[in-house]
Parts: structure tokens; sequence; C-alpha cells
């Protein structure tokens, strides 16, 4: 990147980690600390592992690009942020995740029953706080109407990621279609609410969501290629998605790309049960990427995806295009 | 129950089995069966296990009572019902409940991962149904509102309802607080939401929800009760509840009535892993139930609670009394 696009971009970051300081005090309104209902210890618990609150501040920059106040998207803002909370906590449970932002996950410190039943509280919680938003209810309706558009869709992107697990035949086709699913919509969600909220009328809303689900995929596609070179915040282990026999990209090129014999072990050790999956595996399955170049493969897409949301963002109806631009920067750059 | 009481409730059931019957196509059309998606097969595994689509039936007759036209509730009907279910997937994960209504339970057949974002989904289905009601946006806001308190009341319930197991000092206050959440809030809701659609105000509901609320304690004790005697459609195995170390009522009762060396034995015996508590341990704990007089308490329970939803009835401004009466006895009318 050139300087000039990277002090932009960390302008932008300081403003989105701002926006994000703002939702905090309403998560603690929603959910008042401290009490003894056995939902709140487990609920903060995971909040205060962290996470940037990067989905509802681009809620909030988005409402103001597109000409509405940003009070009147904080709740909605924190809606989006509890259903990503929710997701987590679940997936953790589906995954068998011990460890989410170097913190037990709450179903080892709670019980798989209690982080169940967390999450769905915290959906709760969620519309609750949309029908906390100062509009009028032609404007909630909406809303709630994007929101559970949005759930359901991850819902259904998450069936096919737990069902495509070491498949032969997955092809890349069906990642990206299962990360669309999965991440894109609920990425959207952000500045689909924030633009409804500013008055945009569906047409005009329609390259936002588009532009989300880009966003979106290359978002997912980045932190698949993280897991193998840094590590998410698991204690700085890489490989997991290889240990969890996961859909990631990479495996859905090499799946793809492997000759017969070499499929035949990547299934075979994506289908071993997470304990049993040795370190000489995964450095054999990352050895493999290497060799079929799945990792430049991953990094093409990415780059195609944001070339195919910049060009989204011609469409969207506003003159300053530079914050979307900017937006869609940060969100990929460290697939860089 | 004198002949002629006795045949208006059976009226009523058969009103009850008609309004459910048009419930069927609404989730058939919500949620097309045979879809490849990983999701339609686990969710028709466990609604055609039946159950008896009284809580959407409620809610249509409760809408039409109160002046509405069914048609208008359909939708919001299938949202209730659909909560309920999502529900029961739920709770059978948590509680590790092999077999509902004769028949495995989700996550025994698709695995805990899939039941969990099965029951998410079925979740976002329903906010997806309470939309497509035919009404105004103003009515919509407040349904939407309804269900989400209604939810979230029963995932605090559920809280108390999972933590409280075994608990030495629990006291039958305590257990009717929790029935009261986890139970009676979204029984209720059929009503509240009838009586929305049917175009009450605030004030006029009160009275609805605080019948709904006696209403499911009363049922709630009731489903206790039967667990003892008959089971609960898990292959007629019946005391389920003490194999699970679950706060019914018996227990809240012989807990707080027993003496020390007794407390201490029933405490010990809830508190046993499911499969290491022995039938000779359930006849014990039976036996107990019996000498401190538990099933006789829960029965005079419930017999106040249908007094006091009778009491409540005066309060619904609607000239017809009958059909509320009629229903009160009709959901309880398994505890007599």
């Amino acid at each position: 990147m050139a300087d000039q696009v990277r002090n932009s971009v960390e302008v932008l970051a300081a403003r989105l980690a701002d926006a994000g300081s703002r939702i905090r005090p309403i998560l603690e309104e929603l959910l008042p600390r401290g009490r003894q209902d056995f939902l709140s210890d487990a609920v903060w618990h995971h909040l205060d592992t962290g996470g940037k609150l990067i989905r509802p501040a681009i809620c909030v920059l988005t409402c103001e690009r597109l000409g509405g106040r940003a009070e009147n998207a904080l709740y909605f803002a924190a809606a989006v942020e509890l259903m990503h909370n929710m997701l987590l906590i679940h997936d953790d449970v589906e995954d068998g995740d011990t460890i989410r932002r170097d913190r037990e996950t709450v179903w080892v410190k709670y019980g798989p029953a209690n982080a169940i039943n967390v999450g769905d509280y915290l959906l709760g919680v969620a519309y609750r706080a949309i029908l906390r938003s100062p509009v009028g209810e032609n404007v909630t309706v909406r809303l709630v109407r994007a929101f559970t558009e949005a759930f359901e869709t991850t819902c259904r992107g998450q069936a096919l990621d737990l069902n495509c697990r070491a498949r032969e035949d997955l092809t890349v086709g069906d990642y990206l279609e299962m990360v669309t699913l999965k991440t894109g919509r609920y990425l959207a969600l952000g500045m689909v609410g924030g633009g409804i909220i500013a008055g945009l009328d569906p047409i005009a809303l329609s390259p936002i969501e588009a532009l989300g689900e880009s966003m979106g995929a290359a978002f997912q596609i980045r932190d698949d290629m993280i897991d193998l070179t840094a590590g998410k915040g698991r204690g700085g282990v890489t490989g997991n998605d290889i240990r969890e026999g996961k859909p990631s990209i990479l495996y859905a090129h090499a799946v793809s790309a492997a000759g017969p014999a070499e499929r035949r072990d990547l299934v075979r050790i994506m289908r071993k049960p997470r304990q049993e999956t040795t370190d000489a595996d995964v450095a054999w399955v990352r050895g493999l990427y290497d060799r079929l170049g799945s990792l430049e493969f991953a990094r093409a897409e990415a780059d195609r995806l944001v070339e195919r949301a910049f060009e989204t963002i011609e469409r969207i109806p506003v003159e300053d295009k530079g914050f979307f631009r900017r937006l869609t920067r940060y969100m990929v750059s460290r697939t860089k």
C-alpha cells in the first residue's frame, strides 16, 4: 500500500476504535454485571475477552457516512455485536474449542448446557436492543427483518460448515457459497442496518449488502490463512483448522488440486478426531498446501474478492466512496 | 368435574385440535421439506414426532375470542410453536435426553453440533414468521417485543433450572419463581400475541399475561407429577426427573420438609450422574415423596394456581369468560 493509503486506513482504524468504545456502555446497560442469575457471569466472562467491536463500529460509521445520526444506530450496532458473540459461544460448543482469545471458552468454564442457554439468551437480548432503537416503527420492522435474515443465513452457512468437514469432493465454489452464507451476511448486517437507519431504500441498500458479502468472504479467507500462519488467539497454536477437519479455502483448494494418493492421505488426516491428529500430520498437510500453492491461491481469491468489492462500491449511492474503500482495505489488510 | 363442564372441555379440545391443524401448513411453508441443506431433515425429524400444536392453537382461539381474525394470528402462532420446538431441541442437548415423544432426540441422530445449530435456525425462522403476519407495523413491533420478552424470560428460567439441580436449600418459592419464568411466560405468549392481534391495549393484556403465568406454573406442576406417575413419552419410563436431579416441585417440597438424615440421602441421590442412579434409588425417593405427602402438596399447589387463574380471568375485558375457564381446566385437567 502507498503511504497515503496506509495513513487513511490508520485514521479509519482509530475512528472504528472510537465508535466501538461507544458500544460498550450500551452492552453494560443491556446486560448489567454481577446479577445472581446464572447468566451474567458467563456473559461477561465471554464479553470481557475483548473483541474489537469492529462489527458494531462499522454499523455506526456507515450510518453516519450515509447521512444518518450515529446515536440512532448504537442499539442496532449492539445487537449485531450480541449476535456475533452468541454465535461464537455456540460455535465453541459445536466445535469443542476450549480456548477463545487466549481464555477458556464459556462451555469449558460453565458447562455446555449453560453455554447453549447463555447463547440463546444473548440472541433475545439482541432483539431487545433492536427494539430500543430510537427510530420509527417502520424502521424497526426493517431492522428486525434484516437482522433475522442475516441470522437465518448464518445458521444455514453453519449447517454447511458442520456437515462438509473433510468432504472429499469439496470445491472452492462450495467453500465460497458456505462463507458467503456464514460470514458475509452478518458482516454485511452492520452496514445494512446503518443504511436502513440512515433512511436508504431497499434498492440503494442492495450494493451495500453485496459489498458486505464480498468483504465477508475475503475476511474469512484471511482468517483461514491466519490459522495456518499465525494462529487465531488460541495460545498461538497454528493449524487448528486441520486438526478440526474444517473446510477452509486451503483444504478446498488442495483437495481439488491434489492427485488421488495425496487426496486420500489429506482426507484421512482431516477425518481424524482432533486428539489423534499429530503434529507430523499437520506438518504434512502444510507441506501439501505449499506444494500445491494453496496459500497463493487463497491470497489471489481474496484479492479477486477485494476487486469485486471495489466495483460494488461504485454502485453505492453516496458521493464520498473513500470510506467504503478504506473499510474494505482495513478488513482484509491482514491477508496482504 | 360435572358432566356439563367435562363436555364443554371436550368441545374445546376439539376446537384446539382444529386450530392446531391450521398451523401445520404454515410450518410446511416456512420450512419446506426435503431441502439438501443439512437443516430440513433434522427439523422435520423433530417436528414429525407430533406435538399437539397446543400453544399455537391457544393463540388462534384467543385471538378469535377477543374479537380478532384467526387468519391474522396464524403466523404468530407458528412462531410460538417454533420457539417451543427450538427450546425442546436445545433442552434435550442440555439435559442429555436421548428420547423425546418415543423417538431419538435430534442431537442423538444428528449430533449435538447440528442440534444446537438447528435450534438457532428455528428461532430465526420464528422471527421470520412473525414478520409475515398480515398486520400493521405497529402491531408487528408489539408482537416482536412480546415474543422477545417471552424468549428472554424463558432463558432466564432455564438458567435457574440448570443451576438449581439438587440444591439442598431449594424452596417451593424458588421452584415457583423458576417455573413462572421458564414455563409461564411462553405459555402466556400465544394468548398475549392473540390479544395484540385482536387489538387489545397493554392494560387489557395484563390479566391475560398473568393468566398464562398461573396456567403455565400449574401445567409444569402437572408435568412434574406425570413424570413420577406415568412418564413423559420416554418409553414410559417414570422418575426421569429424579435420575436427572431436576428441581421438580416434588423435590422442592421434599427437600424442605424432610429431616436432616433423609434430606442428606435425597440430595445424594439427586446429585448422582444419571447412569449411576439405580432403580432402588428412584424407589427410595418415591417412598420419601409418599411419606412426606409431596404429591398431595403438588396437587394442592396446582389447585391453588387454578383458583388464582380463575380470579385473573374475571379481570379479562371480555364478556364471555367461559373460554378462558375451559382453557384453564383443559390445560391442567391431567393433574386431577
